[in-house]
């Protein structure tokens, strides 16, 4: 690819990213846990090639639809971090993935782990028991997580551990707690695992914002996601600088209507995320006082906070509020070392079944 | 297509599309404007075929990539409602596609115009002059447009005429005035055109929440792209009752941990839009007073109101706060008539550029 890409499109640094990687993977190893990384965040076998030659584990992913695609590049070690409720065609696909891979799913309750066990015992596909450790989203409290395993155990599956995702994390005022709420869930969680008589391989956590403040004598593994690239989310929560984010999205001045930036990277390429704490609908990689302020399918309006407006036609970075949002509208990643972009498969995308 | 698709999938309610398409298309034909719809809601080629079946003069999209694929697909006539500002590339794309259909495109400054017309001039693309009516995103101001339009006729393009989007309209306390504002700005807009010796064959305006307000006698054409599904947010404007809506999400329940209803739809197959006057991160359509309380990439966390729960593994139907973004997520839209459900493909799904 000599020509450079019509805008917008989404740019990787790759020297960024491999800087990311390595910096993750070198902490993990610090702290003596494990790391499987979410590929939801960028869904590229390439990218997953980097992060497994750093030395993660293995890969979290969040559907069958991208353990399939993973384990057809050769991933061999995933997990679906995720409280599955297996239909008879999502059992028959894993079942058809057991051969070619280490597999295991989550579970979050007894009648979960049950009909799971119904669909998938022989298989050797394990299960992780998801406690809630305060985000509220799915989960079985922790002190249930024992009679969850126990019958999953009972059920006929092996039961490798359990696992939480701390999302309320999210949030400058609950990033550091959340890290506390973690640890206290999960070492919970694993008492109750030792009531049911049963002992957990894998104690699972961790996410961006919170993966400084990891309490990683309570946890064996760790699965951020969204470390690799970084996003405006991350930058406003302040758990990663801007000079660390590795993709951008790539957009040209359309207008300048009214004495206003507008930029073509709208929510169709961004992603329309945009959490409490936001302060616009993106960020500008080369101006951090500017904020976008309209954020609509195909446009981006951006107040520079005084800066001259750059020319029509012209090229800015816009900083996507969250990554995992943006890479999902993309079918390509364009992986940029300062010669020429080379194209990245976004190979998962819409993989959501 | 015999089995039915793993969710969470987008579901098309085929008799309320058609319903949709025909009573805008009547109101259109009795209100004596011409109907150009948006296209970039349905990205699809079997939607789009229904539109002009039923009347539309042609079609409105948002990007080159768009229109390539609904002209590759025989569509005839497409306005590109978008100020463009043209790459040598993005001109050499447009030039291809001159001689296979009717192509106008937007243009909203003196600058935009004579480069578009250093790129396109004797092509025989026509362009329209954009004109903000009070969205405050791309644009001329109204009285302006004569100029721009002098300049583009100057520069060797054919005028078409004038447009606006009254997008400050996606607001409860605005849906009324916006429509007001938009049939001011085109008047003026018109007033410009003829005291630079122009005349608009079209004066074009329109959106989905103003429909029923729109000043006809102002205008020639209406472009509106949502009517066809509607969505949580049409519901909510009260621009479209439920009972219209003919897309859904079907989501699949995977959790009741702590007491909650948690859908395998997140905000990867739903989008994260969110306006101001949204309750929620969606609706349920057989629940009028659910909410989505938590939307996260594949789960929606529902309050139901005190509705029973339905049973883990049953099925729901998920109206999207914006269904523009919900299938710009999708690969395929699966049509129900009730018998079996047909794919549709989401041709120009990505087509950003």
């Amino acid at each position: 690819m000599s020509e450079a890409p019509a805008t917008p499109y989404l740019r990787v640094d790759i020297a960024r990213l491999r800087a990311n990687i390595e910096a993750t993977a070198a902490r993990a190893a610090a702290a003596g846990v494990a790391l499987r990384p979410h590929a939801k965040t960028h869904k590229s076998p390439d990218i997953a090639r980097l992060q497994l030659e750093a030395g993660a584990i293995g890969l979290t992913v969040a559907t069958i639809g991208e353990a399939e695609v993973f384990v057809e590049h050769g991933v061999e070690d995933v997990f679906v971090a995720y409280p599955l409720w297996l239909s008879d065609d999502a059992a028959r696909r894993l079942r058809d993935l057991a051969g070619r891979a280490d597999l295991a799913i989550g579970v979050d309750s007894v009648a979960a782990a049950q009909h799971a066990g119904a669909a998938l015992e022989g298989t050797g596909i394990a299960v992780l028991v998801e406690v809630d450790s305060g985000q509220h989203r799915s989960g079985a409290m922790p002190a249930d997580a024992g009679v969850v395993a126990a019958a999953a155990a009972e059920a006929g599956l092996p039961v490798r551990g359990v696992f939480t995702f701390p999302g309320h994390g999210y949030s400058p005022e609950l990033m550091v707690s959340a890290a506390d709420d973690e640890a206290a869930a999960l070492t919970t969680a694993v008492v109750a695992f030792r009531e049911a008589g049963l002992e957990p391989d894998v104690v699972s956590g961790g996410s961006t914002p919170t993966l400084t403040h990891t309490h990683t004598g309570a946890l064996t593994e760790i699965r951020p996601g969204v470390y690799l690239f970084g996003d405006a989310q991350q930058w406003e929560l302040g758990a990663m600088a801007p000079g660390s984010i590795a993709l951008t999205c790539r957009a040209t001045v359309v207008s300048h209507a009214g004495g206003r930036l507008v930029l073509d990277s709208g929510s169709k390429v961004l992603g329309a995320d945009r959490a409490p704490y936001a302060t616009g609908g993106g960020r500008l990689l080369d101006h951090p006082d500017a904020r976008v302020l309209q954020l609509s399918e195909h446009h981006a309006v951006v107040d520079l906070a005084g800066a001259a407006l750059p020319p029509l036609g012209s090229q800015v970075d816009v900083v996507p509020n969250h990554v995992c949002a943006a890479v999902n509208l993309a079918d390509t990643l364009w992986a940029d070392d300062g010669t020429t972009p080379v194209s990245w498969p976004v190979a998962a995308r819409g993989r959501n079944s």
